[in-house]
């Protein structure tokens, strides 16, 4: 193995594994830079500071990018599969919080593309990715993924809910308090249905009103309904599903109940008792 | 079986069920043409849309009806009890689906008539309930079903809760600050219980914001009894799907896998054989 | 046993007491009456019913009242321990659901007592409470008991919270952003961290928006502990406590694990297996 | 031991402990007299009496604090190891509540010190630890660290979504509907997905309230999420107050009952006697 291959490995392990204290390191700089390059963003956004230090935060911008740059290049050179790397998800992410900057750093009338900076942000994850969180997502992803179909079914529920309420607060209300159309009236039976409750547009008439009872006490009880189905989820997820893998000594099923004490087929125990036989 | 017999059967599967591919093509379209007949409704009341597409959307809204209204008579005419189908809670959906839009395109003094084609919304549970998410939407109507005693005492709890709130806050903040009357007194309790807070009615005397406090925290707390009940019944729904309901002869379990012989705590035979003792 | 004491026994059976055909009649035409009695009330606060239909109101609140007075009398003159009855709790509320009405009738400036019939609400729980309500509304009691202490600890949380936030936001917004003093920055956490948010009272300057969504985060997350807290009891007093009372036949342990197949103190099968010995 | 000592070990067990019916009246003005100095604080704070009862308070602020230092001068003198207690958490809350008052008794100019005394909020939990309550606090501190991975994940997600959701508003709505910089636009994001909904910052746009719906419905969907977590995490903790982790050397089962000999579930000693074979 040549001296070039040896360092290539291991910036390679460095750069893409977490476990080595070099690679946790080299994480805590990337989520730091990540989150500093943000702030720039951020804070070039607010006129007053735009104004007063605009020449410095471009400064700041133009060495986060090259920054950026540089790891995305070295990440190019030092995977063992780099046209992989480039395709995968966390490699176009990477891509894309350089190439807009660059564009907008040269061309001038490019200046709203620096919004798109913004997708950075999810670089943060592929530090959360590889790090013991990722055990812990896998779970609360589980869960989600358990509790799919309900989900719809609930969102389904929402959806028809907020169209039916935000019709009818349309034709009761009308357009002189605000219910202009009907997409308003939706807008308007979300905002309540969720118990945001902006202000903006609220009933006048005593009808209304009455109705918009309805939709804050139905908004208030079905929260319980998607908290309800993702701690079910959630607690088996955490449990590991609902049966327990063991092999019955006496009979050939393999899969029991949580705390099964005896096989439910063959009623023999699963566990036998070591007896002293003497 | 005369080949019109046959080719009705072929229809009502097509039409009414979902297993096979062209009943699920069939769901699929149906799916889409209801969404599209309800952004037509939707986008014809902004009145910007209106005054520039009028005709446009009027034209569309001939066709869906025209579609609906086919789609209907194919259903009562392959249906092998036309009757019972007419009078099904989907068949009345149906038929209001399509209803109001001609009574409004025939008589153009009926045009608040047309807001009763928002029902069609009804109209995408038909599509779900052919499908998989019947199940999961099962679960969620047995754990609702199971927490309906509980559900009655937390909303008479709420009720009372906003009545009295909605009437001290009534005296002590008075027609002067918006509290015009009883009524509009437990209007701002619910909106305030249920943690929506439009901001539209807003206790200003110091008595009235520490009263609006207490209303505020009960609100936060309680929250959490409607979605506790849910839970537990979600839970034990959930476990009732996986598992049956058999009182174990020997003990006291009283939930086994389906399908077992044994129960697998106390290893006695769930259904013991009546032996002649002879 | 007297005839009229036959008769009193039979009307305490159907005012007291649910089992009875009649019983259930007599508390079906009670929750009506409250109901009507109270919408009376409330539409009476409303000035322009209170100027066109005042003197009809004003009649049917005389009927409302007479009738609750009978029933009064009754129940003190049918109730076997009358005196027991006039100072339960119930016995309280039946008594000032008639007393300030007769009271306001009869002083004209005794006006602000009718408010007080907004208690008659609480009847409406003696009608639940002889039902199978009880026993669900005794497992939400039971959790709310069970979890007491932990409560009391999310309360006491809360009132920090709010304390210290609602002194900071006094300090960093002032007088001059409608933070005018140190109650009133709490009522402003309170709204915020219940997520009300009336906005009579929003952050202006960047300091106190930041410190607002550092509230706004809590109060979204730390709702999690009151529903956490009252699902885990409500499913342990559904479940009916902790372990399970079944004797040992080996050893003298009474009280079990849930699901236990062996006595975790000798070891025996607690559910020895019925063998055939032939 | 002298009679000093013996003074000093008695005033130690009133003061520290809570155990002595001598001790729980401490603890009980001690916590009433911590309110009282809050309300003077607070009070203070409010214009209008502070030009009316200015003088008075501030001669109860000057008798709390005399009660507070004599307090802690007490403590310091009983408590066997004074270095450790004026250094530890609560000897430390102990001087800043009476520190500050005590500067702006003196220096005129240190007025804003005042607000420091806020701080003694802090002491009321000095009276709760102290109590039964402390269990109760650790099931919540323990089902709060079991979920602290799963809640960072949490927090993370959040605050990528209202990154994301508040650029994307930035962009859309612009500074002329007031969302003037990103970090106002991460503000409003919050302030929705929270479901608190000030109302000082609302979608003016089509675009944006139709973004701003997606934001509600997420906010109020994942507020599942943390609910979750904690709900199981919670329930676990609780099982683990009750019961002993430790692995059945023959099945699977990890958590026992206090006092356990023998798995409840295999019927197998937890912990086998090591038998000499010879």
């Amino acid at each position: 193995m040549s001296s070039s291959d040896n360092w290539r490995q291991r910036l390679y392990i460095i750069i893409f594994h977490t476990d080595t204290p070099a690679g946790q390191r080299f994480d805590n700089w990337l989520l730091l830079t990540i989150l500093a390059s943000l702030v720039v963003v951020m804070l070039d956004s607010v006129s007053s500071v735009h104004d007063q230090y605009g020449s410095w935060l471009k400064a700041l911008e133009w060495g986060f990018t090259a920054l950026f740059a540089i790891e995305y290049v070295v990440r190019l050179y030092c995977s063992p599969k780099p046209l992989r790397y480039a395709f995968s998800f966390f490699g176009l992410i990477d891509l894309l919080a350089i190439l807009p900057a660059i564009l907008a750093l040269l061309f001038a009338d490019a200046q709203y593309l620096l919004i798109i900076r913004v997708i950075r942000m999810l670089r943060v994850f592929r530090v959360l990715k590889l790090s013991p969180y990722l055990r812990q997502a896998n779970f609360l992803l589980t869960a989600l993924r358990g509790s799919r179909q309900k989900i719809i079914v609930f969102f389904a529920t929402i959806a028809t809910l907020v169209t039916v309420f935000g019709t009818l607060m349309y034709v009761v209300e009308g357009p002189a308090n605000g219910f202009s159309s009907i997409p308003k009236g939706i807008y308007w039976a979300v905002v309540t249905l969720t118990t945001v409750g902006f202000g903006d547009i609220v009933p006048k008439t005593a009808l209304g009103q009455a109705l918009s009872t309805l939709v804050m006490i139905t908004g208030y009880s079905i929260i319980a309904v998607p908290t309800g189905i993702f701690t079910a989820e959630l607690a088996s997820a955490m449990r590991g599903g609902d049966q327990h893998r063991h092999d019955c000594p006496s009979c050939a099923k393999d899969f029991h109940e949580h705390g099964a004490a005896f096989c439910s087929r063959c009623g023999n125990p699963l566990f036998p008792r070591q007896v002293d036989q003497g």
